[in-house]
């Protein structure tokens, strides 16, 4: 793409979301606006992160064997109130409407009640199951505070996956594989390293139920984890019997702050029989399903990977979700050789497939253009001058390193497609 | 995909959509689900018939150049404000709820304000004209009537584009490359010999909108046309004055039913200076942007193509929107060549990237298994058994013709990779 024909305009101006490292940039680089307080709109740029840790999320709940399927937003109070969560005083995050028509309609915070009162007309018998679904959506929560950015927003997109098993131990194999595709979704965005499962409070149906926190100093809750053992634990479950069941002590654990970015959740069959949902088993007899629910933050990943790879000078995306590759910059029009060869080197990239944004606004100062390569924080910058050329090729700079080096045209394709 | 593995079943059960074609039977053919009156939700088959619309719809907008992004749902009431649209007596759609943190939030059923208020951070000069921007979203609707299934919903989703110009000349040239754009859009879905683009009432700015109705006996409009001339008028601006501007008499018209599956709009400078969105000319002048909208109603244009194409035996998808384009029906498991066949083409297909329906579901019924292959509508049904073999290969069946014709394999692969 060329950056003159971007709408978005980087800015240096701090904004009213000067609080959050993460909105604070992702406004300043025009990745994303704000509607109003913990209410965000995604931009082009922003956009393109987004769909890349969807798509990710996307390849590993396929693999699971998971269906991709979209439930309205409005919500209905009866199916709600089967389970009593249509209640305020149980659920407080609810926004609801009166409808014109009569009545009222909630906007969908969650989707366990209407993914399981759909499921009534496909699960009947134990040939039906197991059932995996999943979804893409944005959810709304009415939060008294908003704050930490895109980490913590009213509005907020969201992969919820939602499973119906015969019993505990098919359950309990689904429940594990996802861990294992949640791991490696992490994994692939970039915080695979940073990102703990935690034990965390549990429901009805189990003692514990399981987190994934990644360390981020922005992050609102408090971990206490052992690397060495791979234990971590959500501070609300830190007490003695949680360490003695876990076969560790106080002083083995350090503190640290993260960002819980994705939880998973045992039903048992408690929602089923809140919810009448029953299968048949092979000797007729009525079940209830087990349902467990899946959640993974798409925007607060977005928003964590700010936090934990931007730097003072601005953005910096791991390659897996940057909105481009590679960022070009020629420096100026004038240098009729380099500026040809940079537009060949943007064609050849685009030929093989490599996303790549160049920098065609020549005439706007060199620094201003190079500030905003950092801002933007593509993964590769590309500087093609008389003067590199000169040197033997392009300037290249990875965006998370400080040192460039210079490499001809066809070492970078090389590098760049390998 | 294998059959057995997509965890919607099909059902002859009249559902309590029945007053409405396309609801009534995507329902029976478990490609969507009834949340409450006006709203569905989109199930696995469902959701691949609208991200197939999106997806031409997208190639679309971003050949006329226009950048995708997406806004939040929840809207500012103080935006809205300044073109007096927050008011209900004026827009009588609001779904609005309280906010916990004080004041109050509407749901979006448009977006031009909010697309404005944010351009005034990325439009300052001419410079930075023109700009066209789009989105896909659900939008919210507080309708007192909703019927016609996902035709007219509470919720729905649209594509939603907005454009931002410096003159009249320049909105005029986006304007009808749009049109056609749009007319691009709707051949390639497959209404467009029934498209027209129809006069109808205008806004401050011009005496008439354009509107793309498509001949459809369960949309809600009427309109008048001329197929000849190439002229289509909506009803409400059906008087001497239009027909005498467009040269053209009652006589030589023909009433039909339509449904809207499009519209545009041109705000002139209106909107911008209700929103105080200008820029500055080269003269340093502070001139108000011209603003055109457009939208094309995604979930409506599956209705209509429901409507459209379904017959007594079921849905009948055009294969640039179905779901998948091939569905295989191997007759039974102990006819072991003919099983085998028809997964190696099952397989040579995928190969291809021809998306392929095999029904693995041979302890069923064959006649149940067959009117599956109807109810849900892929565009070519292809029967493999010992008795077509022995007839010369496999019996295909296009999903819009009576008759089947026996081809080899290596036929149909051609046929369908061509």
């Amino acid at each position: 793409m060329y950056l003159s024909t971007l709408f978005t305009k980087t800015s240096k101006d701090s904004t009213s979301d000067a609080h959050s490292k993460n909105a604070d940039l992702l406004i300043k680089a025009g990745y994303i606006t704000k509607t109003m307080a913990g209410v965000y709109s995604y931009l082009p740029l922003g956009l393109k992160v987004i769909r890349n840790i969807e798509h990710i999320v996307r390849e590993e709940m396929d693999a699971l064997g998971a269906q991709e399927l979209l439930m309205s937003s409005m919500q209905n109070k009866e199916v709600w109130e089967q389970t009593d969560r249509w209640n305020d005083d149980i659920v407080d995050v609810w926004f609801k409407a009166p409808l014109h028509a009569g009545g009222e309609v909630g906007f969908g915070w969650s989707h366990e009640e209407p993914i399981g009162e759909m499921m009534k007309r496909y699960i009947t018998s134990y040939k039906d199951l197991p059932i995996f679904v999943y979804q893409f959506q944005n959810k709304m929560r009415n939060e008294l505070r908003a704050k930490s950015g895109v980490m913590r927003g009213r509005e907020f997109i969201m992969k919820d996956m939602y499973s119906f098993c015969t019993n505990e131990e098919e359950h309990e194999n689904f429940y594990q594989a996802t861990i294992d595709a949640y791991l490696n979704v992490y994994k692939r965005i970039g915080v695979g390293d940073d990102t703990y499962v935690t034990f965390a409070a549990g429901g009805a149906f189990t003692e514990f139920s399981h987190e994934f926190q990644t360390i981020c100093d922005a992050g609102e809750d408090i971990i206490y984890i052992n690397q060495e053992k791979n234990i971590a634990i959500n501070e609300e479950v830190l007490n003695d019997k949680t360490l003695e069941s876990l076969d560790i002590t106080r002083e083995e654990l350090e503190e640290v702050k993260t960002a819980e970015t994705g939880n998973i959740f045992n039903f048992g069959t408690q929602k089923a029989e809140d919810l009448n949902l029953n299968y048949t088993d092979g000797d007729n007899k009525s079940i209830p399903v087990f349902i467990g629910s899946y959640g993974i933050g798409v925007s607060r990943l977005m928003g964590v990977l700010v936090e934990k790879y931007a730097d003072d000078k601005g953005l910096a995306w791991p390659e897996a979700v940057a909105p481009f590759k590679v960022h070009i910059v020629p420096i100026a029009k004038e240098d009729e050789e380099a500026y040809s060869m940079a537009k060949d080197f943007y064609e050849t990239l685009k030929e093989k497939g490599v996303t790549a944004l160049f920098d065609d606004r020549v005439e706007m100062r060199v620094g201003q253009r190079l500030g905003d390569a950092d801002l933007l924080g593509m993964p590769y910058r590309v500087v093609v001058s008389q003067k590199s050329l000169d040197a033997g090729g392009f300037e290249v700079q990875k965006r998370s390193e400080d040192d460039s080096k210079i490499m001809t045209s066809d070492e970078l394709i090389k590098t760049l497609t390998s």
